[in-house]
């Protein structure tokens, strides 16, 4: 059969299994949760001999090391994978919440009901983890789920989704449900962005040009996760100790991140008394500062950070700082550069507090906190399937809530428009 | 300038100028609002002079009269569009609400805030009135407006749009807020469709082939307002005046609605009892009424439902009936070809009405209702959108709310990441 035609046929079944799915008590979805977890655990030497094929065809094609590390499974890797999926069976089950209910003139009650948003494709990259914790999120919330993954983790992604299916199917669970794409096609990607009457969601969670493909390919609706250029602004009424305690954090606590702070802005009142000995934690932390010339007269001995710092995502112990003569400076610094991610303001001034909540437009606002905060547990909705920065449905972290969709429910008692 | 660079330099500054709306003030807004439609009144006599050049250029075209009468203004109808501002201006504001704000362990409250989407496109058929009714719903929910609306209205839409834009202007709105296409092309649409830097949503309100169309190209998120074809299932426990009253209503109160019901469902314990009579009451309001075979063995003297007729939206005097023989029947039969739109269910049944509630896919599922209420104001909405079939974001009825999104705040002390 052709690719196309295969695909079709799979999503097609994915879409029949949603529709269940979506109908599963939250019981059974919990009870099958819980057995993908505990199979997971009894096969780790499966998956095991598995994940050494990928990691003998890694090494053979010379993938850099940083990449076999994202690669590799051992047992630890193999049941903090199992915890994940039993954190996601435990948290409250999204779908049928009746929300807004009120009661019309008419005397008919009108609200809202969560629903499953149906089928929801994942184009991801390397690690396998990856796979256990879109399926779960998705089983959770009701909906099907077409995985597809990088190809140099294609025998631990199938031997994954394998044992997901077996284990979901035992407890209750429609078949094809969890659907992984097995052939490393390139091509594959997209086709599947073509089959708008199988698949609801498309979520990219990659690189920049893996993003911009789907965006420009899909005739499905995308929730994008882009870079984040990231932002925190130290006021002139910051509290020091805050400051540094919160920069320093959203700089080096996982500097690879998308909610790392990439760029420090420093108002010129507090400069003088904030960025020596800031700079110089940054230093022993390892962490190269570029500075704008203001900083530079400040600090002689950093580097010049030029128009390009302003607009890359580091990832890595690299931050630029600039000094800026007042509070709007800061917002049009943020609105200019920044990606809309994660930004923060370290103040104790009140009203600029909540300009900054207001005026800032990101997927994430901060009072002195760190942007790495920027995160589903964090916010109390636990597991994520990552952090949208798109501008409908979902910003910021998307829990299982962002998975579903509200449909409009009538209670009524004869009730006809006029 | 080319085409394409013109659209672009005009969205770009409709870009800027919403960033500049989203911080507006809500009594800026209402005031702006109030100053458009008066502004409309007092100018009723250029709107009128400009929409006869559109009238004449129909009728010398050789439009049919139904699209003829759609494009006609009149001062009622001006009036009507005044007053479609000014209940838009006095709904809440939905900017700025703050949502779900929680404490955490830590100590810092996160919640969300709701904001504007940015910029919207909309593209739309002939009728005038649109323009200044999704103006207005976009300016209020703080969002950029990009119009593109029929080219048989060219004149009536310049003149609406440009009062509007006046009045915004002169009450304190940013200008270029409100931006109308003032080519005809064609090519313009696919230009726009390209444009996800400076456009954040696109909002297709038409036909099939314009939805299809629009879909297949945009690299900017979509929301869908597709067909409707709408079923109400008549359960064996009905109450047989509330069945013929809410079927009578779903069916001729405005039959050329995309929440008209056009198949009508029936338990066959019920059918003898309730057809004769139903079917009668829909002859004597002008429903052709087409039968599946066990309803021509009821009824003679109707005419067959073909396959077809089970997928068509017939935006007219015809319906088609089947009687099913149990409650599964009917949910099977809306899930092959309801097009998750409206769907009601007539019953006395709790555990019917319940499993019909949740099971039922649809933008809005009603219970002893007409699917004619599915509708911005009946609901409680105020103005809307129109109905999005669309699965993510909104489902049934666009209001303010549907216009916007929820970025996460946070207000901490010093919370970093562990």
């Amino acid at each position: 059969m052709e690719l196309k035609d295969h695909l079709r046929q799979q999503a097609g079944r994915t879409k029949a299994a949603s529709k269940e799915l979506a109908r599963c008590l939250p019981e059974v979805k919990t009870r099958a949760l819980n057995a993908m977890a505990d199979l997971l655990e009894s096969q780790a030497s499966f998956i095991l001999a598995e994940n050494e094929k990928d990691l003998e065809a890694g090494k053979a094609k010379g993938l850099a090391s940083p990449l076999i590390e994202r690669l590799t499974l051992n047992r630890k890797r193999i049941s903090e994978m199992a915890m994940g999926i039993r954190d996601v069976a435990v948290l409250p089950d999204p779908v049928g919440e009746m929300i807004k209910m009120v009661r019309r003139p008419n005397g008919m009650w009108v609200g809202q009901m969560r629903v499953p948003i149906g089928v929801i494709g994942i184009i991801y990259e390397s690690r396998p983890n990856v796979t256990a914790d879109v399926a779960a999120l998705c089983v959770k919330s009701g909906n099907g789920v077409i995985l597809r993954g990088g190809s140099e983790a294609i025998c631990s992604n199938q031997a994954i989704a394998r044992l997901l299916q077996e284990a979901g199917v035992k407890a209750g669970l429609p078949p094809h449900v969890i659907t992984l794409i097995e052939t490393t096609d390139r091509q594959a990607i997209f086709e599947l962005l073509q089959l708008d009457e199988a698949i609801d969601l498309i979520i990219p969670r990659g690189g920049e040009g893996l993003i911009r493909t789907v965006v420009e390919q899909s005739k499905i609706p995308v929730m994008k996760h882009d870079k984040g250029i990231c932002h925190t602004f130290v006021d002139e009424s910051a509290d020091l100790k805050t400051a540094e305690e919160v920069c320093l954090n959203a700089k080096v606590q996982r500097p690879a991140t998308c909610n790392a702070m990439e760029t420090l802005l420093v108002h010129q009142g507090i400069a003088p008394a904030f960025l020596p000995k800031m700079v110089s934690r940054f230093q022993e932390a390892g962490v190269e500062v570029r500075g704008c010339p203001r900083t530079r007269e400040l600090l002689p001995g950093i580097s010049i950070a030029r128009e390009g710092d302003w607009t890359t995502e580091y990832l890595d112990l690299i931050l630029s700082v600039k000094i800026v003569s007042h509070f709007d400076e800061a917002l049009s610094h943020i609105s200019t550069y920044g990606s809309c991610h994660s930004e923060a303001i370290i103040t104790r001034d009140h009203a600029h507090a909540m300009r900054f909540v207001n005026e800032v437009d990101a997927s994430a606002v901060f009072v002195n906190a760190s942007t790495r905060l920027n995160d589903g547990c964090q916010f109390g909705l636990g597991a994520e399937m990552g952090i949208s920065t798109s501008r409908i449905h979902a910003r910021g972290p998307m829990g299982l809530e962002a998975l579903t969709c509200a449909k409009f429910i009538v209670f009524g008692d004869g009730q006809v428009r006029d």
